[in-house]
């Protein structure tokens, strides 16, 4: 067991990983990504629903920690800056796992299936922030259009982190591209 | 042959969204809307690949059209002004017809496929903004997120402009949106 992999799930994640990237999504089972982790297929079925959710089961986690954020800043921050919030705690749940973040991204970028599947995740985030919005006083359009800047920066930033160099500050992008979308309108 | 209905396509674009509503998008089938609009199923092949296809034909009108009108804007335009010169062209396309907007978006909304083909729809327009931008000049990270702004524009203004009162405009709800994006980072 690697110092990095101390745990069934992390171990299933980071072999599938490897699989996809070294035989291609569509070409690697379950069987062989449990047997490369050490662990059973019985196993695996007891982490993921499927080798699809090996690459997404962080979603839920991302949208709890994002919709947390977002529900605790101050009440008199404005939509934006309680989206920042959000896009902080997002930086905090990713920003210390370049080299994973780069691997994940690199095989969903191989896979039109998975790039829907990632669009999906992406709206359910945005509608997630704008319900959020919504609960802290903000009007349906005001927040829906929040919602959505937040997550054209997420998006935005997060490519930008991963074709950058390594050491990069997820944190300090998102922050860049936010500032940026300001900038943007000033002109 | 009624006024609003003179060609074949509008025929059939008008008798599937008539049955997506009446029995549901699953339920409708090809040789059911071709009946209705009053041709074969062999002339429904001729315009649309599959029952799916006549709600998205559009899409590549309106990306040719966005991408045109952003090539077309000035050469000092900033980025976004160029996006705003796209969102205006897809104002003059939609504008016109609200109630078949409203018509589709029913029909969208209320099936989990189609609002997943919407989303890789929009997320094809960004693509195509971004490659827009970066001919005139943009850097990568900037053209992303300027096209991924514009998109949360489309999309927030385009749902605002659906679900407001008859005769509103899109076009002014557009710039209103791009206006209240400035609005939010300013705050």
């Amino acid at each position: 067991m690697g110092r990095w992999e101390p745990d069934a799930a992390g171990r299933l994640r980071a072999a599938a990983l490897d699989l996809y990237l070294e035989h291609g999504y569509e070409q690697a089972t379950v069987a062989q990504i449990a047997e490369r982790a050490g662990v059973t297929a019985r196993t695996f079925f007891r982490h993921f629903a499927d080798k699809r959710e090996v690459l997404f089961a962080g979603s839920e986690i991302l949208e709890q920690e994002m919709a947390a954020a977002l529900a605790a800043s101050p009440a008199g921050a404005s939509p934006l800056e309680a989206v920042a919030a959000a896009l902080d705690a997002a930086a905090v749940l990713f920003g210390d796992n370049l080299a994973h973040s780069r691997r994940r991204q690199a095989v969903i970028a191989a896979n039109a299936e998975l790039r829907e599947r990632e669009l999906i995740k992406m709206a359910r985030l945005a509608d997630a922030l704008t319900q959020g919005l919504r609960e802290r006083g903000s009007a349906d359009a005001e927040a829906r259009l929040a919602a959505e800047v937040g997550i054209a920066v997420f998006r935005t930033s997060y490519q930008s982190w991963v074709d950058g160099p390594d050491g990069g500050d997820l944190g300090g992008v998102l922050r860049d591209s936010l500032a940026q979308v300001r900038g943007l309108t000033e002109r």
